[in-house]
């Protein structure tokens, strides 16, 4: 089946707004094994958006609308739709309760232009919105025209509708088998190495089962599929995949789906009722930015000290200057006496710690830019340390030396450090 | 005129790559007066572009293409255009002696394969890329088709060659006036209050001086345009509007183009030989990672601490306990304790500091979520704090709270706090 996108506003393309809603069904698209051959973007202009749906319908086996709902935007594609199939619409009663309890729970009047969140198209299905007022649209394919989906614009509304409306149902349209997937999210391996450890259960992957590696600057998410005549075989299929690639590369998957590393170190760290300090030279404050970004991150994340210079490595950390001296503030005894200095000045159970040279400037021929020392100080005092060597460009410097501190915690508390060939302990 | 956009690319339809370069065009080309009124995205497939090209060039004044230049992509682009266009390619040897000197310079051994990007189509002009290796492509209007250019998808070397090249030549074709731009970057005063001191000056505004407003969560960038016959007279009139914009709003200017507020900081204090410690709370690391992504952080930033409990703001900063006791951590008193304090623990000149609540949990009827204080502490021992109401957004908060404190900081530094009636001073 090949999918089309279509997005609709004026301000994307005047460039008010990066379009991340195209990418992100994109990809969710391609798992679900439909082929995006074009994505499309149009203002609020309502014969540019009948013209392009037109074409789409036609050419297309489902075309995903996002935006230009709601009454900010005047409906446009609301009415460019009814124009298109020449219908009027119909009151929907349960979207309209939906959007009129959404305003009394905040306690606000709600404006009488949100009624016409709930006029439903003839020919459609509301799709809830449990995020939003403006529901998203439905319509299944006939003999002229592909499927039709309409979403807000909003990416959690989009995001919350597709996941809980859309997938299902593309999964489920006649003529195609069930479609089942886990997103698995690695960090600390690269692409290739991770291929290497996972090939030998390469004979599993059929037709049916399918998986895929997506590379980021944070690490490799793995998107496992599994298919079946029905949700339970297309289910089975999956977790049998799914064991067997987290029995050889479990120790690099720090969580699934939409999880992030900073709140699974901050479970972890709940979980043992123990807090955190960190140190960071060369990641700048990052780290923390990261791990406060968690809500609730007060009941875990004690405090940091940004000790950018060996000044404050020294007094704010009590890093010996004999150990800077001897052995430069990027080495791993510096890293070691900065995790041990943050937990002791700071008052928590574990210190982290990064020093490195970010560049541009900076190296050595010993210790060129992207040398990166990480160290984390155990609550029994013990305390592990890792070299990462990384790249040339500063902020990505920073952005992956911040990754591998916050995973080395987290191996920290789930006792995976030790036995990890990967780390020079 | 209006303009078109063809992204190429198959990254960007699976979703492994979000498009950032057609906000960044559309931007452009709107500024140039140019109406964008599609965006469309199709993979690395030689019938889909030639497809769009043709309709793109029947409708529209001119398409800018990016993506599918360079080896890499087997320069799916070009055969594209050689196809539609139904002519050959040109070796041009100025392209060529730049890719090889590029190579050399490096250091590098190049492939055979970097031939290729000398091959010019018939027709085209080669648009100099001084960041990399595939040069720009243009193709003046004809009668039956508009103005094609082709630009690289890497997006630092699309805009060096938009910049350089392409602005000018929009710029000056034939039957379009000249235009100049300057985008002034303001921050701490919001879009309608900022129109509201800039609207006294709205007479000078006509077709040929223009002045839009782009807000985004970190400040409104104003952007100026002047047209006219030549660049001499575009520039008189751009320049005219820029000195009265400056007059009146000039005290929230911080910066023009691509500057950062961070950067523009970190020149303040080199140029005074001063250093910055800061303490943050609610923004978690968050200042300093921003001050610290500029190059040469090293040189002015000396070190912070991160003082999420009330432990380390007592004991690492040595906020009294009294303080805390009789206003709370998040007041007046608190923040320029913290900022002084600062200043002290990690031995600086200036001291920043931001204490908060960032939400969702936390708030109170008397301090509801969105309450930040930020201070700043001066090198001769006086202070300034002002306390910033945001809204509910986690995320949003400490990005608005770390902009608002580093402006501070600048304010500091350029003498503009005292007499700023938005400050509680």
């Amino acid at each position: 089946m090949t999918g089309r996108l279509l997005t609709i506003g004026d301000e994307i393309l005047v460039g008010q707004v990066v379009d991340t809603n195209a990418a992100w069904l994109g990809e969710l698209m391609t798992g679900l094994g439909i082929r995006v051959d074009r994505a499309d973007t149009v203002g609020d202009d309502r014969a540019a958006i009948v013209e392009r749906l037109r074409e789409g319908l036609r050419t297309a086996g489902v075309v995903v609308v996002t935006g230009g709902l709601g009454p900010t935007h005047d409906d446009v594609t609301k009415s460019a739709v009814m124009e298109l199939f020449g219908v009027g619409s119909r009151f929907d009663e349960a979207v309209f309760e939906h959007v009129r309890a959404r305003f009394e729970r905040r306690g606000l009047a709600m404006a009488p232009s949100n009624r016409s969140q709930a006029e439903i198209p003839e020919g459609f299905e509301a799709l809830p919105n449990p995020v939003g007022t403006a529901p998203g649209l439905w319509r299944g394919a006939d003999g002229t025209h592909g499927i039709l989906v309409v979403l807000p614009g909003v990416p959690h509304e989009m995001k919350t509708i597709a996941v809980g409306s859309l997938v299902p149902r593309l999964s489920s349209i006649e003529g195609r088998a069930a479609i089942v997937q886990r997103t698995l999210l690695t960090t600390g391996i690269g692409e290739s190495a991770l291929q290497e450890r996972i090939r030998p259960v390469d004979h599993l992957l059929t037709d049916d089962v399918s998986l895929a590696y997506l590379p980021s600057i944070h690490g490799v998410r793995l998107r496992l599929t599994g298919r079946g005549p029905d949700p339970e075989s297309a289910t089975a299929r999956l977790e049998a995949l799914a064991g067997h690639v987290l029995q050889r590369a479990g120790r690099w998957v720090y969580g699934e789906g939409e999880d992030s590393l900073e709140g699974v170190v901050g479970r972890l760290l709940l979980d043992r009722a123990a807090t955190v300090a960190v140190a960071e030279s060369c990641t700048g404050g990052l780290v923390t930015h990261r791990l406060t970004n968690v809500p609730g991150a007060s009941g875990w994340v004690k405090g940091s000290v940004v000790a950018y210079h060996n000044d404050v490595k020294r007094d704010g950390l009590g890093v010996p200057e004999s150990v800077l001296d001897a052995h430069g503030a990027v080495s791993r005894e510096t890293a070691v006496a900065m995790a041990t200095g943050a937990r002791h000045a700071v008052g928590a159970d574990f210190g982290l710690a990064t020093t490195g040279i970010m560049g541009p400037g900076g190296g050595t021929p010993d210790k060129p830019v992207g040398t990166v020392w990480i160290a984390v100080a155990l609550p029994d005092g013990a305390n592990r340390a890792v070299m990462l060597r990384l790249g040339t460009d500063r902020i990505r410097n920073k952005e992956r030396a911040a990754t591998g501190a916050i995973d080395l915690l987290r191996r920290a508390l789930t006792g995976l450090v030790e036995d990890d060939p990967g780390f020079v302990a």
